[in-house]
């Protein structure tokens, strides 16, 4: 039997193990990973969110070997959509298998994912990068997506004034999602470092300390149309209620472990919506990456080999880290195997 | 000096009490108290909700006494929009006062409400209330206004599945309000008394019990487009958020003292919309009650004179009543003043 090597996380562990090469069916590609991105949704799997107990990792780049029903993908560089459809329920025939009552989803539900050096996934999944497109912008195409899917949700205009709370990953990658929409787009953020990456791309920054109080930041930025909630804590959307105009709107990008406490009856007062914000469109994403519209290189933590995984999933669990990348080309080096 | 009677809530306690007959400034009218009704805002106010300490009662019919500004609406019978926008921001100036930042609001905000003989109304927030409509009919615009806000906020359609959570008075005039635009509404309540109310009104019912899990209801009901919360309860967000489907809408017209803990997960991976919902259109629903489009007489559970007020609230305030309607015309009587 054919095995591969793979990361697995046991009682809060990250352990790489010899797995089974993974069996693919007619309709799927098995896909040699080149590279992962290690998003906050798998530091939660690791803590227990999601009860997920298979491979991991859900950003990927990698090369197509074997495709039995789409040979023509064979050899192809690939990144790929992470919602896996039944394909005959009413979202799947309507071509938005992402809430599939009975969806998989890579790396998160069901399925194993991109922390290993083969994936098996759905041939109708998967997007071709774009030539001159390079793996480390590819990998991107997820978590972009996901912050594009704002613009998909809310009908955003050019007078808009939007706030994005916390400057990690999904933040920056909202901020550039939107300041292509609006021209009053606001990075709400703790850390100078990040919020110059924000600058760097022509977004608006305000620095703020966890002391400060949510009316403080009112007082001083006054009311947004819209706030997005990517603070990754539960205690986020609170603020961003603080900060919404009656009849605005607060998408929430944060998933958390820990449910929120949410004072409703401003909601109801100031009739605010409260929107929901998952995954998007990759093919958008890899659009916009291939254009130059949105470039994510700043973004870049550091990018460690897989023999290297444990410590960089560690140094993606530090507070304040960004995209920390997984490189599965580089296979050689101290302590690798 | 004249003076008038008007309730207060002390220290939990419903005092009744000579105030001074309200001045009126040009753009105001007095109007006297024919009619008002009980709300759970009311009992919530009772018990510390936005910390109002004046005269409360924001459901009222009364007759114009004086009205120096617009003459010709004095002897009319008369309801009120509650909301007293300041006239000059950007919300008033777009005629929707609602959410002025600076307004007062009838009997909850800054401002003396209907619970009292006499009431001072800007003359622009009062409505006519139209030949052969009732009083006991009319002091209902102001909640029913509340409920139909739903339609004016959600592009309801005759397909959509709704739920409505509650059988309340705010869940029944919900469902009355919403059975005109879907021929899918359910309201699930625990009361057969109310639900039967429904029934008349053609309204589908399912009963459910205190300790029926969310996850149960679901199983037997499915999923809704819209769940509309008027449980008046701080968990009942979480029951709608059970029973909604992926990218469905949960309209809250809850307005509860303490916080609601919600999974803001599920909003996320389930893209789910949360819309606050507050006041409505009064002329709206004077106009829905003057053509019988929604008929309220079923949801009074009793009409107490006004010298019996302490009663009438005592009565409003035990769980699982009806609209309790004060009479402010019968002055005789036993206890009576």
């Amino acid at each position: 039997m054919k095995t591969m090597k793979a990361i697995r996380f046991k009682n809060r562990q990250v352990i790489t193990e010899e797995a089974p090469l993974p069996e693919i069916s007619e309709n799927e590609a098995l896909v040699k990973v080149s590279m992962a991105g290690i998003c906050g949704t798998d530091t939660e799997i690791f803590e227990g969110y999601a009860r997920f107990s298979g491979i991991a990792g859900h950003e990927m780049a990698g090369v197509v070997c074997r495709a039995p029903g789409q040979p023509g993908l064979e050899g192809k560089a690939v990144t790929a959509d992470i919602n896996c459809g039944c394909g005959v329920c009413p979202w799947c025939t309507a071509g938005d298998p992402r809430h599939c009552q009975n969806r998989e989803v890579i790396g998160i539900r069901g399925r194993n994912g991109a922390f290993a050096e083969y994936c098996a996934v759905p041939a109708k999944n998967l997007h071709e990068i774009p030539q001159g497109l390079g793996t480390e912008q590819a990998v991107f195409a997820e978590p972009l997506a996901a912050a594009l899917e704002i613009t998909q949700q809310v009908h955003v205009v050019n007078t808009d004034k939007i706030a994005i709370l916390g400057d990690g990953k999904m933040g920056l990658l909202s901020a550039m999602a939107l300041v292509h929409a609006s021209r009053r787009v606001t990075l709400i953020g703790r850390h100078a470092r990040k919020l110059a990456i924000a600058e760097s791309a022509g977004i608006a920054t305000v620095q703020t300390a966890a002391e400060e109080p949510a009316q403080a930041l009112r007082s001083r930025m006054g009311l947004f149309d819209l706030v997005v909630d990517a603070t990754g804590a539960a205690e986020g959307i609170q603020t961003a209620l603080c900060l919404v105009r009656p009849e605005g709107t607060v998408v929430v990008k944060t998933t958390s472990r820990n449910p929120s406490r949410i004072d409703l009856s401003t909601v109801v007062v100031d009739e605010i919506r409260i929107l929901g914000s998952r995954c998007g469109d990759i093919a958008l994403a890899l659009r916009c990456l291939e254009r130059g519209w949105v470039d994510v290189s700043a973004l870049v933590e550091k990018i460690y080999p897989f023999y290297r995984f444990e410590q960089a999933f560690a140094h993606a669990r530090q507070k304040g880290s960004l995209k920390i990348l997984v490189d599965f080309e580089k296979k050689t080096g101290q302590g690798g195997y």
